[in-house]
């Protein structure tokens, strides 16, 4: 693994899952930053971490897996809601810290029930309009506690 | 400000800066996740983190500010290069540790010179492709060092 600064330094001329997981920059927690966009609509759906375990999930399988920074474990996108996230392609940023991932979206991204989860316009005044589009009802999708 | 859960639950119901900046969930570093769209062409341009003093002064001026990590201070985005991010729209996620900022971009978002920072492809084998659109050469926009 080369040392170069930016990401496309750091990546083995010749193509390996374990070259390009080793190229990439996690944070001190071990993480990544990955930004999930609507492979179809161009909507920005959600922003979550991966760790390099799920990363490599998310290679091996196709569906997007994150790293629960709140319950400190590896968990797949849709497991409890079945609204999982299928990858349409991955691109990596420059400094190989954070992943742009456009997705197939079953359901909505957002466990409030919206399509998105920026679902909450806010303007230069702190005011807040709700601008998501409600797809489901959360208490009908998650079990409740 | 309430502590619910979700970011709806704590916005105040009179709007307020104060009461928006309170609102927001900062990481254990104080830190929210920035990603920034480009208002027109819907492309995810980076990812980047402001603390609250980076989002007042976004809020304030209008452009783009962030939070470096590395350098350990704020900075606003194109105070180098020039090429600054306005501000079209904001919004904020379910949980309120994230803020999807559409921008009008001048020139590139990337120091490497691409218009997004997104700008390698990889594939599940590890395959890495250049998928950026060059815009202009950093080491003519950039100090030398």
């Amino acid at each position: 693994m080369s040392s170069g600064k930016d990401f496309p330094d750091r990546i083995p001329a010749q193509p390996s899952v374990a070259g390009l997981l080793d190229a990439l920059k996690y944070d001190a927690d071990g993480l990544l930053t990955i930004v999930v966009q609507d492979a179809n609509k161009s909507e920005v759906l959600m922003v979550a971490f991966a760790n390099r375990a799920a990363m490599q999930k998310t290679l091996e399988t196709g569906l997007m897996h994150y790293y629960s920074r709140s319950r400190k474990k590896m968990w797949l996108k849709g497991e409890e809601s079945g609204h999982t996230q299928q990858v349409v392609s991955l691109a990596v940023d420059c400094d190989g810290d954070a992943i742009l991932a456009k997705v197939k979206q079953t359901g909505g991204a957002c466990h409030l029930g919206y399509r998105s989860c920026f679902a909450f316009g806010v303007d230069k005044t702190g005011k807040m309009t709700v601008i998501g589009e409600k797809l489901f009802d959360p208490a009908a999708v998650y079990r409740k506690k």
